[in-house]
C-alpha cells in the first residue's frame, strides 16, 4: 500500500529534513541572534521573545516533493536533504517577504514577522533567509555530488527565484487591473505557486540520478500539481466549510480577492458586468448571497472544479510518464492525492 | 604611470560590464515587462515610463575592484565578468531594499523605485534582482571557468548576501538604540559595506588564478578598502562642503544620523553626556553650531581622520603583501586612492 509507504517515509524524513533546516540557521554571534531569531520564530521554533518554543508550522510539501522524487527515481534521499532544505527556506522567505507585500497580519494563528519588528526588520530577514537558501543548496557537494551537477540544481533553483517574482509581481497588480482573464491568472499562480513545486520534484529527480525524460515529467507534475493545489485554495476559499477553514464563508469575494472563481464570474458573457457592479459597490457580507448566487449563475465553481481535475489528470499522466504505473501507486502520487482530499 | 593605467582600463571595461548587465536583464515576455522596467529604472537605463534612456549611475566600484583583481593577479578579466555582473547587481538590489527600509524617496536626484510603484512591487523588484545576481555568477561555467571554481566563488558571494543582511541588521537596530558603541558601528559597516567590496576582490583574484594567500590579502584590501570610504562617508556627511556634496551642512547631526563621529561624541567621557541631551531635544539647525562645537571639544573629526587612515594603511599594506611592490603602483591601489580623495 502506497499510503503506509508514505506514511513511513514521512516518517522518517519529516524530522531529519527539520533538524537539517535549524542546522542551516543555527547562528552563534550574539550581535546579529535577533536577525536569525526573526526567521526561527517565522519557521515556528521560536516565541515572540526568541526563546526555543516549537509551533505547529506549514506542512513541508515542497521538500517532502524534493527527497520523494529523489528516492522514486531511485536516488538516496540524503543526497538531495540540501535542496529540500533549499526550496523549504525559499518558500518560507517568500511568505515572510509576502505577508509584507499583502499587509497580512496572522500567519499560522502568528503575529506575521513585520507585525512584530517591522516593516524594514522584516524585509531584511527575509532577505537573509533568501541567502540562507542559496547556501543550504551549495552544501550538495559535501555530500558527495559533483560540482556539475550541483550547478544543474542551482540553476533550476535560480530560475524558480524569478519566477516566483514574477508570480508575485502578476498578482500585486492584478489588485489595481480591471481586465484580468482567466489565463493571465493561470500565469500568475504558474510562477507563484507552480514553479517551485516544479523545481522542488525535477531537482529531486536531477539528484537522484534521473534521466533528462524523467526530469521533465517530474518537473511537469510538480506544476500541474501546484496549479491544481492552487486552485483548491481558490475554491475552498469561496464555498469552503467556515468550521473547517476557519474562515469567514465567501472570505475571498467579502476580500474582492482576484481567485479563479471571482476571475470567471467576472469574465462570464452575462453575468459578468453585474458581478463586477456588486463588488464595486460598498459590498458585506449581506450581499453575499447575492454574489454566490451570480457565482452559480455563471457556473463558477463547476469551471473551477473542472481546471483543478484537468491539472490533476496532468499531473498523473506527468508521474506515469516519469515513473511507468506501478502496482499500488507511488508515494509521490499518494501525496499529492493527500493534498488534493484535504477541506483545510 | 598607474593612474592612465587605471583610466585605460575603466575606459575598456565599463562599457563592457554596462553591456553585460543590460544583458542580464533582457526580458522579451510583455506580461512581466514592467517588473523588469522597474530594475531598469534602478539601474539607470529607463524612465519612469520604462522606456530606454540612460542616465548617470552609480560608480560601479565593485565590479571594477573584481575585474582589477583578476586581472592584478595575471587573470584575463573576461573570465570575471559574470562575476563583475553580480556582484553589482547584488550591490543594487540591496540598495532597492534599503531606500524602502530607510524611507528614502531620492536617489541618484530621481524618486527611488518604492516612491513610484509602492512598497510591495518595490520589495518584490529587489527581490527579483538578488536572483538575477545569483543567475549572472553562474554564468561563469560558460565563460570555461570550472564547475569547482564557479562553486567557490558562489560561497563567497553566498555569505556575502548574508553579511550584508547582518549589516543591515544592526544598522536599522541602531536607530532604537541608545548603547551604540564605535566598535558596533565598526561590525556594522563591516557587515553593510566592507564585505561585498572583499568579495568582490576576492572572487575577482580567485578567477584570475591568485594563490589562496593572494586572494585572502586581496579580500583584506577590500574590505579596509570599503570602511575606509564608509568612514570618509560619514566625515563628508559632517564636515563635507554643502556646495559640493549637494547636502545640507552638518546632514547626519540634522538626521541624528549614528555614523562614526557622532558616536565617538556620544560616547565621549566629557561632553558624551551634554551632546546626548543635544541630540534629545528639540534638535534643529539653529542647535548645529553647538553639537559642532561639542563634537570638537571631542576630536571626533580627528578620530574619525585617523579611522580612516588607519584602514587606508591597512589596505595598501595588503595590496602589497599580494601582489609585492610594483614601481608605479598597482591599478587597483590607484582606484581605492582614487576614491578616498574625492569630496562628494
Amino acid at each position: 500500500m502506497s499510503n503506509a509507504e508514505l506514511s513511513g517515509f514521512l516518517g522518517r524524513w519529516l524530522p531529519r529534513l527539520e533538524e537539517e533546516m535549524r542546522g542551516a540557521l543555527a547562528q552563534n554571534e550574539p550581535t546579529v541572534a535577533a536577525h536569525y531569531g526573526m526567521i526561527r520564530y517565522h519557521m515556528g521554533w521560536a516565541d515572540e521573545t526568541l526563546q526555543p518554543r516549537i509551533y505547529r508550522s506549514g506542512k513541508r510539501i515542497r521538500p517532502m516533493f524534493c527527497l520523494l522524487a529523489c528516492a522514486e527515481v531511485g536516488g538516496d534521499p540524503v543526497q538531495a536533504l540540501p535542496a529540500a532544505v533549499a526550496v523549504e527556506l525559499l518558500h518560507n522567505f517568500s511568505l515572510i517577504h509576502d505577508d509584507i507585500e499583502d499587509g497580512d497580519e496572522m500567519r499560522h494563528h502568528r503575529p506575521t514577522v513585520w507585525k512584530l519588528w517591522g516593516v524594514p526588520l522584516g524585509i531584511n530577514a527575509g532577505d537573509a533567509l533568501f541567502a540562507l537558501a542559496f547556501a543550504a543548496i551549495q552544501q550538495l557537494p559535501r555530500l558527495g555530488v559533483a560540482p556539475q551537477l550541483t550547478l544543474q540544481a542551482l540553476e533550476i533553483f535560480t530560475q524558480t527565484c524569478l519566477a516566483l517574482t514574477e508570480g508575485q509581481y502578476l498578482d500585486i497588480s492584478f489588485e489595481t487591473r480591471e481586465d484580468v482573464s482567466v489565463l493571465d491568472y493561470m500565469r500568475m499562480i504558474q510562477g507563484k505557486t507552480a514553479a517551485l513545486l516544479g523545481a522542488s520534484t525535477a531537482i529531486g529527480a536531477l539528484l537522484g540520478g534521473a534521466t533528462q525524460q524523467q526530469i521533465g515529467h517530474l518537473l511537469a507534475f510538480g506544476e500541474a500539481s501546484g496549479l491544481a493545489f492552487q486552485i483548491q485554495d481558490d475554491i475552498l476559499g469561496i464555498w469552503g466549510d467556515p468550521v473547517v477553514t476557519g474562515k469567514a464563508a465567501g472570505n475571498d469575494i467579502l476580500r474582492r480577492k482576484k481567485s479563479l472563481p471571482i476571475l470567471y464570474t467576472l469574465n462570464h458573457a452575462h453575468v459578468g458586468e453585474q458581478f463586477e457592479t456588486l463588488l464595486d459597490d460598498d459590498f458585506g457580507p449581506a450581499e453575499l448571497p447575492q454574489a454566490l448566487r451570480l457565482m452559480d449563475q455563471a457556473g463558477a465553481q463547476e469551471f473551477a472544479q473542472d481546471a483543478m481535475h484537468a491539472e490533476h489528470e496532468r499531473s498523473i499522466a506527468a508521474l506515469h510518464a516519469a515513473l511507468e504505473a506501478r502496482p499500488g501507486g507511488t508515494k509521490l502520487g499518494a501525496l499529492a492525492e493527500s493534498l488534493l482530499n484535504r477541506r483545510v
